[in-house]
């Protein structure tokens, strides 16, 4: 099909875990070892979380190294047009500096963090990439399955639903899922963390919730959502709710 | 605060992802080479899924191995009070054979498919057993992650809410639960698949739905759920509604 691809290098989508490179598959770990490029996602001036989970198994090498540099993370509201018209511009041509480098036969692997159909960055990679290069995505544990296994809550019992949700909704859309739900993760925390605490109370479900910071690397903290009273979190941060279903 | 923690084994429920050994983590691997007792749940006459996925790494071994027989599975509704009446005392007599061994000092792996913490049977061996051993759980690419990464499904993009439905919920309850959200991914299907089908196209999700049996296995097999025309699906099948949110 692509006239390319016996000459093309292999792109690579290479889900990395929740943080602690022990729970790296060993499909990413043979992958990080053998990409002739290793790019990851960062903002101006900091280190990638992909690339800080990688720095287990491969030390930095300029060489093989390529920055994407979001030019705006959290400071525009996501559903601000203003965001797309400059998110989109950089995807685009993001997409065509690897397209290159896959041209000249060299095989690219993108470092994502948790999984990378679950909310990823890469995708927006791949769906300009996959119909042109050969691709293989390789998935990961996930943030929230690393957080709840950290917290000792498991999520869902028997017949439970679990709902996942950006902490992004409106006060009104969350307390919607909230009571339709048994279980509950609430993703991309940060500035949200009130209005959240607020629409699990109004749900009922504020008791039992726990808040995750950073979840399986060396610094994370978990507590018990009402232990956490000021209302301060990075984006990654996430709250759970576990199921109360059927215990046998 | 346990007076035999100096003496007794390590108890450990080990997540070893969606089936493809290559999915398993650094650390699973780890476990499965070191442990002396390694725990797999089985039905009558057949070899679990857990067990099998581990054959990659570690060979049958009578010595080691622990078959924990099911008294019933998917004969009995799970929530026919019958379901407990049986598998209750199971869950029971089994917690207090790994105890014996923990207490000889014998360290445990309770090999799970996917992730111990998301709806796995492990779940009743923890709350018996991590309160009286040193306990450690190590999370792993679920089933789910697995099945949408080969069905080259992206399940959210930006801010799509994600409801995990068992496929046991009466027919209702999947329409209203459909009809909130924005992806889905409905586990356990087996013989409830023509009632899933009919929800699905009821709230509109049918024609983007995919079916996926054996994610990430040899023998997987996956196709959109409008071409599967039969009704014949495996407890362990899933169906994905990928997400259509913000495409940057």
């Amino acid at each position: 099909m692509n006239p390319n691809s016996r000459i093309s290098g292999r792109f690579y989508g290479v889900g990395l875990g929740p943080g602690n490179p022990d729970y790296m598959t060993v499909r990413a770990l043979k992958i990080l070892q053998s990409a002739d490029r290793l790019v990851h996602f960062c903002r101006k001036g900091k280190r990638g979380h992909g690339r800080t989970i990688a720095d287990a198994v491969v030390a930095p090498d300029a060489a093989r190294e390529i920055a994407l540099v979001y030019p705006v993370t959290t400071e525009i509201e996501a559903r601000d047009p203003a965001y797309g018209s400059a998110i989109t511009p950089f995807y685009e041509e993001a997409a065509e500096n690897l397209a290159s480098e896959l041209e000249a036969g060299h095989s690219v692997a993108v470092l994502c963090e948790g999984d990378p159909f679950f909310y990823g960055s890469f995708m927006h990679l791949w769906r300009r990439l996959a119909p042109r290069f050969p691709t293989e995505v390789v998935p990961g544990v996930t943030g929230m399955s690393g957080s709840w296994t950290r917290a000792g809550v498991p999520i869902t019992w028997g017949d439970d639903v679990l709902t996942v949700c950006p902490a992004t909704l409106d006060h009104a859309a969350l307390v919607e899922r909230f009571r339709a739900t048994d279980a509950a993760v609430i993703m991309k925390l940060g500035r949200h963390l009130p209005k959240v605490r607020n629409a699990l109370k109004e749900a009922g479900l504020h008791d039992r919730a726990v808040y995750v910071e950073r979840g399986t690397m060396a610094d994370e903290f978990i507590c018990p959502l009402p232990d956490k009273t000021d209302d301060a979190a990075p984006y990654f941060a996430l709250i759970l709710v576990p199921g109360q279903g059927r215990r046998l």
